[in-house]
């Protein structure tokens, strides 16, 4: 996976998604969802999971990612700032200038069931985790 | 439907929900589709189907909703922007000042293969019919 080739085929794939609207300035949340997220080397991370929403402002806040034991790590759920993703054309994916050994550690959670959400505190430990609470203006 | 009672076992539907993350702030997209949605009168409308996000703010701009044939009328998807919905924490649900007959003739689609959302100037015809292109800007 480490020499990333770029999809040759961007037309197909986007025929075979069709169902879940995209234009260019819009996205729909369950074609965000399932797409992959690599590295800035372009090393394929894992997916996106699900999106969280904040309900007041109705900004994606943060996006969980899957890595479906792809890293070895333990836990299978990363929920990561979503202001660190940004969206290659190029690749057809999100792009991090997050490494896959900077997982190591971070908050994560091995099933829905037993996420970290309903922590008191747990959303400060992500963007503390991930230097953006400062950006969030915490 | 039009004796709308509020659900009496919040707590057990919460349950049901729980791999769908939720807290008092955030709430998974995943979570959002699927949503039931009312009118003022407590009338169910339809549901959340989706949810579009625009790309470069991450602000959630418009939600899709579903009729699946429950107003009789003749497409079953209908964006309205997200600024139209309030959450209920009482009903469990979205919130519309939208009474039902004001969907007829509203921009929708009858499956999303032949969504309108490529069409130019889909999303102003949106903000335009529900009011709110001068809120947003435009």
């Amino acid at each position: 996976m480490s020499d990333f080739t770029p999809p040759i085929t961007p037309i197909e794939n986007e025929t075979v998604e069709m169902t879940d609207p995209e234009t260019q300035s819009l996205i729909a949340a369950s074609k965000v969802e399932g797409t992959a997220v690599y590295d800035e080397s372009g090393e394929k991370l894992g997916t996106i999971h699900d999106v969280m929403i904040e309900k007041t402002s109705g900004k994606v806040a943060y996006a969980v990612l899957s890595f479906g034991g792809f890293l070895g790590l333990g836990s299978d759920y990363y929920p990561i700032p979503w202001s660190v993703l940004s969206y290659s054309t190029k690749e057809e994916g999100y792009v991090v200038a997050i490494q896959r050994d900077r997982f190591k550690g971070a908050p994560s959670y091995a099933s829905a069931e037993n996420s970290g959400w309903m922590e008191h505190g747990y959303t400060r430990r992500i963007d503390d985790y991930y230097g953006t609470a400062i950006a969030r203006g915490r």
